[in-house]
């Protein structure tokens, strides 16, 4: 039975098929054809026609320039090395770092047990758990259980664990939005369970249809599909809705009717840019607001030190709640952490500092909020700013950012554009996504990767680059788009 | 088919059965107990006949108090806090932090693109990668590829990305040592593939012996288990056995006779404590070695920053190294690598720093060798140490650690031992070792954890504690295993 001579083990025709069918469109054909691009463009005489590569592709704001937030670099900072906390140099210290900062350094190397170096806890350190669950509390109004806490490398790390317990065997499906961040997409190929899709409404600014989601489940069971879990991003990503408690609250009911698992991917939960009309609520508070008659309801919710205005996405840092979870399943997913051993301390760090940034009268309150609010404004400004220039583009049109960090425009493309790419064996939205990144250096992420209804074409793209730059590549995408709705019309 | 109302859709009996069936000693039943036993100390008028748990259970050297490198732990702080390399503040950092390790934090962040906060290349910052490559051209004479090095959250996470990629079905197999760090039994069991075990030779240094290898891939295919890779970890865990260059050329043409791709787990290749008799070799290194009749072979080698003499395991770093790989296995690890983002950047600066330490005439070097090479001389003596110790209890064989961090000594356990084990419905070393923490408060993994012949007992202890504790739990232990032995004769 061993592999013949001459021939590898390891092969694509031999390793994993379900890591063989996952797609990631995130950082897929587009984005590896504008490596290249950024390649060339290093080179002497390059003649492309633009300057640089605007990654719009991804939510990296600190790649854009966007500056972290002094008081939790300070502190990151300060729990490195520990010489920087013994009272010895505590004059040359307070030359370059501010008091809180060192009293939160000291705090936090005291929780690692003396050291950031040192394995923690595989849940994650017990101090940083406490504050996760004091942060829930004063958000919600409503209890949170330490012990009921992961912290995790990211979000994403905290996705995969929870739909890897879910998938009991490939007869599983768990239900996702369309259009959804592929990692649901990606993490069901690879743990072979089914997705089952539902659609957001586009015409009612990408919100829940209970019709909808009825008829997706029904589908899915009629064809024998045993469905568990319902996943929901809100806000949205890539579609920037922030769901009305009322919807949220049809969704809850809907999961206890039909006996599935809620996964709630609240990673945005900061970035809401119409809080007045659009606020966001969690899954848990909402939830919890519903009564005791719904405590039966399984919530796993998520939240990560990526978004935010923070956007400390390099480090890896997140966690999740359990709500209404079985304790004997609260025990395998503490085992399964074990085996990993821990979430990387510098990430459980920053979630203590997201979770209980500095405080009215502590030294470093006023610089925080400034900086906090600079980047929140501005974020705002630029999704409004975005937003509208997507809009009067022929054929175009664009929802509103309410939170996240996207844009998910549609494009109505003509049919020489469709008939073209079909030609090039492309996905129309593909065929135009590239056609825009060798044009103008702008990559976006197509539609396709992240599902859209049969025959419409968006892309997604994030507004995070610097402010001053909007106007000239906003010009460019302005010529680009058309350059190619003329070359294609007929 | 939806579950019926008054049941949880999330049980004990209807989550992912391969989470169910992973076990992971390290930081199973005795670990808890450890930690049970820690809180009853803390309490007033605790009445246990010790004053503290003695963690030599897992190989956490930073939170025994092994101090961190004075370097690295400068840029590590340094990178964070992009205020500290600005030139204006030049003379106020001078006061703390020596001119090398601004110059490398500065070279970091560039290579960072600006921010240790952002989502790095998947794969790992190439600057590091290209850093890892020549380190290992260095180590081991031959040349190694940038684009062949995968970046990861520690050691952990590359043998299961690796295991996940071999394991195309549950009929395939993996051959793996035993006793084994119970990492690769519990991934097995996680991604449903066959563990096939092979024992180490106790009598021989825990030797790899080629007829055992054989026996055990021959019994394997007759049980039509599809045999597709070795791991092998070296110097050894819990085993402490450093291979010689014959034996792991024997290992290497084993695996190329019977087409296997080879997993060796590298990450105790500086803890070498018989360098002129057991020097580490490098599996890249011997195969190169053998010349082009063997570049068909696969070989992932793993490397880590947890171990050596950085002991830096909470901040999850690594790298793997593929060879003899076909790039459309790369392509698709680089895939799936993408899903997760990127491998945390704090962790990917602290692998910088592991394979590009201060060299001579560089302003921290100095420091940096003291350092080292204190913990070294250290581990040394402790290792010797303790081996000794154990060999003097009555009825206690245990080899001298040639690498790693753990000594793994073997119990000849009195049948009165094993019969009050059976009773208490516990295996005789799970026994011996709950009834060791009980008494004296040092807690070890029992060798059923890692896997042991048949009727034989085991233990694996690190012999990580600080020098000037070891007299005291060397005494406490001495007494508790006599007191045990004599309890338990007949």
């Amino acid at each position: 039975m061993a592999v013949p001579k001459g021939k590898k083990v390891l092969r694509l025709d031999t390793i994993c098929p379900q890591v063989r069918e996952v797609r990631y469109a995130v950082r897929g054909e587009i984005a590896i054809r504008a490596e290249e691009l950024k390649k060339e463009l290093e080179k002497k005489g390059s003649n492309l026609p633009f300057k640089e590569i605007v990654n719009i592709n991804i939510g990296n704001p600190q790649q854009l320039k966007q500056k972290p937030i002094t008081f939790f670099r300070q502190v990151a900072s300060l729990v490195e090395y520990p010489d920087l906390l013994l009272d010895e140099n505590k004059d040359k210290v307070s030359l370059l770092f501010p008091t809180d900062a060192v009293e939160r350094a000291k705090t936090l190397v005291d929780a690692c047990g003396g050291s950031v170096g040192a394995y923690s806890h595989s849940q994650g350190i017990p101090h940083i758990r406490k504050n996760v669950a004091k942060f829930i509390e004063e958000r919600d109004g409503y209890p949170a259980d330490m012990n009921k806490v992961f912290l995790t490398m990211g979000a994403s790390a905290g996705v995969q664990l929870a739909l890897r317990f879910i998938i009991e065997n490939s007869k599983v499906g768990i239900m996702i939005p369309i259009p959804q961040y592929p990692l649901y997409t990606a993490t069901l190929s690879l743990y072979d369970g089914q997705a089952v899709p539902y659609y957001l409404d586009e015409e009612n600014a990408w919100s829940m249809d209970i019709g909808e989601l009825k008829k997706s489940v029904d589908e899915a069971r009629q064809k024998d599909i045993d469905v568990r879990a319902l996943c929901i991003i809100n806000p949205g990503n890539p579609t920037g809705q922030c769901l009305t408690e009322q919807n949220m609250r049809e969704v809850i009911e809907f999961c206890q009717r039909e006996r599935l698992v809620l996964l709630a991917d609240e990673v945005y939960q900061e970035n809401i840019y119409m809080p007045s009309t659009r606020p966001f609520h969690s899954f848990k508070k909402v939830l919890k607001s519903m009564g005791p008659s719904f405590d039966d309801v399984e919530l796993i919710s998520f939240h990560s030190i990526s978004k935010g205005m923070i956007g400390e996405c390099g480090r890896r840092g997140g966690y999740f709640e359990l709500q209404g979870i079985e304790q004997e399943v609260v025990d395998q997913i503490y085992k399964i952490s074990s085996v990993s051993l821990c979430p990387n301390v510098q990430g459980q760090i920053m979630v203590d500092l997201m979770v209980n940034p500095p405080k009215p009268g502590d030294e470093s309150y006023d610089l925080y909020t400034q900086e906090i609010d600079a980047i929140y404004q501005s974020l705002k400004r630029r999704s409004d700013l975005l937003c509208d220039a997507f809009n009067k583009l022929e054929d175009v049109t664009c929802n509103k950012a309410e939170g996240a960090l996207y844009l998910f425009p549609r494009v109505r493309l003509p049919e020489g554009a469709i008939k073209a790419a079909a030609e090039a064996g492309k996905n129309p939205d593909d065929f135009y996504a590239l056609a825009m990144l060798n044009g103008t250096g702008v990559c976006v992420v197509p539609g396709s990767g992240f599902g859209q209804e049969k025959g419409t074409y968006h892309f997604r793209a994030t507004f995070l680059p610097p402010e001053e730059l909007f106007s000239e590549f906003i010009d460019l995408l302005k010529r680009f788009h058309q350059d190619f709705m003329d070359k294609y019309r007929y």
